[in-house]
């Protein structure tokens, strides 16, 4: 064990094994997960070559193979609760997507949602046995947040009792999907269904698009990879082209909707029934974010208590690059946003379970604020996060750089959740318009309820600049509550304006469309400023759970941390409404440096609570034990371009070279 | 050609011919770029495969075959001034390092600038003809940006005139250097000199590494490639370890520094000799960051008219994702920033040159200046390129994410120049430096000039809160030299803050030392605000260069937009220092949407004024053609894990499942 790294333990005020717990949402679920843990981490079957060293086809094979013994396992070790499975595929491929995630994450959970009993009959055992290797076709070439842009086709012919399905244009073929390039031999495709002259919309169709035996692609299939990316290098995103492939008419998914024998159509009962399943994914993003921070904040403060650097004061020893105020400052917000971002997501999880029975009853009452929330959420949770692990990328010099610090592939593989599951900025206009009708409600009269309660009229009274003005002077900045109020009154007005912009276009005679697309900046701001202010709730709202003292004293500081600096950051908006005075912010700034220096001593401690496995985390930056230097130089040792003293290269180009020049 | 794309170009209003000339210097320099793209890209000894369809050791194979091409080649065609070479291999690689860059770049320019006379004989020459290949190895494992801090050792031995070179410890081996893991069989070590039994600081030394005929490594040296990295891949970035290797005492570059035979150390005349080399370094970079944004700019904003998504107006066809205010909101800002970048980096080239022979002269009056300034300017042009490369990714949606957008190959050979050649955040302390020093001298009565002379006392009255109160009510926002001026005194404000927070952490008895580290954060936000007020002027400077009406007004309102984005980011600074007002935030605001209308219908000519061919962009989104769709269906089936219809991996692993299950 390096010593800095141990010395730093020693320092620790709080326990961290109870933080564990309390991230993990209890001691039970801590010890399980460490079962499944040690389960596949003792698996020699599911020994790996560091894919860093292996080429793209190499990796995808390597997965492949580990997927299938997966499978194998989860079966002998009667491993079947969904939270289990995710948690062992997590620790079989760590922190990688692989080829059967759309297998297992939507095409067998698409069919137990929307397949009638004699589908589940012909479909779900045989997928369940991995005869049948689906996935989730939806996003084209041209399209894809934007569903009713899709352009696949399926035409119901009634003389066959089948449907066409076809890939008019080129945008329209299938692009993107996970395990569809080599992996799946069926694919649940979404098709604009038009049936008797009219179209319906999408829907999903179960196409069989390669031989179940020899595994060639069936006629009137196009399929493949879709070439290489910044990351997923294990996943084969594929495209599919579809030229007038015939399916039974009994292919389609027909729970709810329906079209009979002749071609009559009957729409499902509601159009909500798609909500759950999208606040569900999107608690996972959020999961996602925060366990993304976790591990870049895991690598980059272990490896600042080894690395010394410079000097701050002459002639002493170089210091532990975490005593500099600025690495402090790239850091210990980060650490702060990871904790925000895990409590918002069991938030989110337990909302969505608390109301999932409702659902089923055909209560929705309480979906629409969700499902708005959730896409904010993931919004504002993945762009804050994004740019947060390359800080801590960078916060680690040259050596964050290289592949055998990991921080490259958190990135990689993170990134692209800005992107899927809904855009970001389409995501945060999704929110924004919830918040618009909210407004005009509150506006008209109406008493809100949940989390925009604080549009309510009797509210807005105490936002007027004059009592802000007052207000502002008897900030407690110690006090998390005052900082939830702020963050609650720059929502609000920041809601306020956005509405205001759009009324000034109205008054200028354009059109409702032309008015929402000119105030879409004031709009993005509005839901940033509304999720911000859900954040720092929640997490203001967790430490009311936490009873031992010092466990709430750190989390306290790291909470009054992640809100002052966000007021840091945004320092404009604040000053802007009047909940701050000039002078304030100066104050924020020396709440911020007291509050880096109260957290240095437990920061290895707290991440550390994250309990991350050195092999989950394969990073050398981030070991456990500390011992960076001497691993590193291990690492690139057993580099494929060593394999050789001389590279081929050099007899080939540069040495010929010589009698040239 | 995609006929969106053609009807953008129809909209222009300036000639577009002309803007290339102003970026490019010149016409004349505009003509000999263009004839030497042409030299390279129709030369069919440089045809390469696409480097994302290869493994990494193929990469490197294809780069050393290409260098070694290139060497002949400008000795064929007699191509020796640096920049014309520089242009040579920028299209010979388009965008990509490759395994000479530091022969070319470090070795030989450092043999030119510091070898006597005889070491020219013995090294140059054969430098020259590849014979010795070189590279300079200064980074070690544990230190970079810290020189100081470096390990390696040169011990001289006057009883055999050698120095024995040396790594002492794991941290001390060389680290990162271009070129050293496969390509070099000479290094230019930097190693602390240790003769007499005193330390003499860091010294060059030129050492063998490999047999210049078998390019095996030489006894004592250890020598490989330090692995996988984000990127560079083409590079063998590398490690060097020294166990007590033995060179002749004239291998020690002595043109400045000296150490005869008998052990006795000369010191080099002046300490300042190598600001000149840092500064033409940084100024390079912030033409490389630049160069970055121009690329990325140009490939979101093409694939941004080209792709159609969503609506605005119901029943209307989709619109192009430009006309989206948020896309604008995303794009238009880094066009502004590639365009002011530009003219940075011409400032900083020019100034360089015109000081040179100052400095050749003895006359360093000039450079600590620029030299300060340069650091801060590498810093906070690499920073801030470095996210907008990653707004322009995102701002395609996923096909950003694919390989053939290039925005990622972009990003990740861009991102280290946040790192090398000094540590972004230790930059913009050494610039926090020379405004704390001229800060102190302005407030001792002298008289401070260049840039920092708004730090002057009679400057400092006009910057009293009561004064500029009565000031900000009166800003005019259409004109650009009242924003320069808003970002001049933010910047004093801003650099008086941290002089105010070091000297209150003086009366809490602190030493200097602590006190400085203490006011990190606030003296990065000097810095920055110091950096961001040079390049709204010089971006306004230049514009008193250009003639022609047309021109002229789109550049000023890319100039506006630059100077306004940025007050709008922030706006807390503005408003904590009275510069602005909280009305005048949302005017800020409505400027900027009039701005990005304005720019709209010449956003396809602002960028095809960068003048990237194809081949140089080597995006399918960034086509100059448009089309897109076609060709990136064409890619991905060209990608080698479509080589075959079904992967071996089905036969070996998911097959043989079946009867297990």
């Amino acid at each position: 064990m390096n010593p800095d790294i141990l010395n730093e333990r020693q320092k620790a005020t709080f326990d961290i094994e109870k933080l564990t717990n309390i991230l993990n949402g209890g001691p039970e679920k801590t010890k399980r997960r460490r079962e499944i843990e040690s389960m596949v981490l003792n698996d020699p079957d599911f020994k790996e070559q560091d894919p860093n060293f292996l080429s793209r086809s190499e990796r995808y094979d390597q997965a492949v193979r580990k997927s299938a013994q997966m499978i194998l396992k989860l079966r002998e070790y009667g491993i079947a609760d969904p939270e289990e499975i995710y948690c062992y595929k997590s620790c079989v491929h760590p922190g990688r997507p692989e080829p059967l995630d759309l297998h297992l994450g939507m095409f067998l959970p698409t069919l137990l949602n929307q397949a009638t009993p004699e589908q589940m009959d012909r479909f779900f055992m045989p997928a369940w046995n991995l005869e049948i290797i689906g996935t989730y076709a939806q996003t084209e070439m041209g399209h894809g947040t934007h569903l009713r842009g899709l352009e696949t086709t399926a035409t119901y012919d009634p003389t066959s009792e089948e449907f066409v399905l076809n890939s008019p244009t080129v945008s329209s073929i299938k692009w993107w999907p996970g395990g569809l390039g080599k992996t799946s031999n069926h694919a649940i495709v979404l098709a604009q269904l038009y049936t008797q002259g009219s179209c319906h919309g999408l829907h999903a169709f179960i196409v069989p698009i390669r031989d179940m035996n020899t595994h060639v692609p069936l006629p009137g299939i196009v399929v493949g990879d879709i070439g290489p990316k910044f990351g997923f290098s294990e996943v084969d995103n594929g495209f599919l082209k579809l030229d007038h492939v015939r399916i039974p008419r009994d292919n389609m998914l027909m729970k709810y909707a329906k079209v009979d024998p002749d071609g009559t159509y009957f729409k499902p009962p509601s159009d909500k029934l798609t909500y759950g399943t999208m606040v569900f994914i999107r608690s996972m993003i959020v999961g996602e974010s925060a366990r993304a921070l976790a591990k870049s904040s895991t690598i980059a403060i272990r490896y600042s208590v080894v690395r010394h650097q410079s000097e701050i004061r002459p002639g002493e020893p170089e210091p532990q690059i975490l005593d500099y105020q600025t690495q402090q400052y790239k850091l210990f917000p980060v650490l702060a946003m990871a904790y925000a971002f895990t409590f918002v997501g069991h938030y989110m999880n337990q909302t969505y379970h608390r109301i999932t029975g409702d659902i089923h009853q055909g209560d929705f009452s309480e979906l629409p604020e969700l499902h708005a929330l959730s896409a904010g959420l993931k919004a504002f949770t993945t762009w804050a996060a994004n740019s947060a692990i390359e800080v801590c990328r960078m916060s680690c010099g040259g050596h964050g750089y290289s592949r055998s610090s990991a921080l490259p592939d958190i990135y990689v593989d993170f990134t692209p959740t800005c992107t899927y599951e809904g855009e970001n900025t389409v995501m945060m206009l999704q929110t924004a318009r919830y918040l618009m009708k909210s407004y005009r409600q509150a506006r008209a009269g109406q008493q809100l309820h949940g989390i925009v309660s604080y549009l309510n009229e009797a509210e807005h009274q105490r936002i007027q600049p004059q009592l802000i003005a007052a207000k502002s002077t008897g900030i407690d900045f110690n006090d998390l509550s005052s900082l939830v109020e702020l963050y609650k009154l720059r929502a609000a007005i920041l809601v306020e304006l956005a509405a205001k912009s759009i009324q000034k276009e109205l008054q200028h005679k354009k059109s409702q469309e032309d008015a929402w697309n000119n105030s879409a900046i004031d709009l993005v701001r509005a839901s940033d400023a509304h999720c911000h202010y859900v954040v720092v709730k929640l997490f203001a709202d967790k430490l009311g759970e936490i009873d031992a003292a010092p466990l709430h004293s750190v989390l306290l500081t790291l909470a009054r941390l992640y809100a002052l600096h966000g007021m840091s950051n945004n320092s404009g908006d604040f000053l802007q409404a009047g909940l701050l005075e000039g002078s304030q912010v100066i104050e924020v700034t020396s709440h911020i440096k007291e509050l880096l220096s109260e957290l240095r001593p437990n920061a290895v401690a707290l991440v550390d609570a994250f309990d991350f496995h050195d092999r989950m985390l394969n990073s050398i930056l981030g070991r456990y034990d500390g011992n960076v230097y001497e691993n590193l130089f291990e690492w690139a040792r057993r580099s494929p371009l060593n394999s050789t003293e001389v590279h081929e290269s050099y007899h080939k180009y540069l040495k010929p070279l010589r009698s040239k020049l």
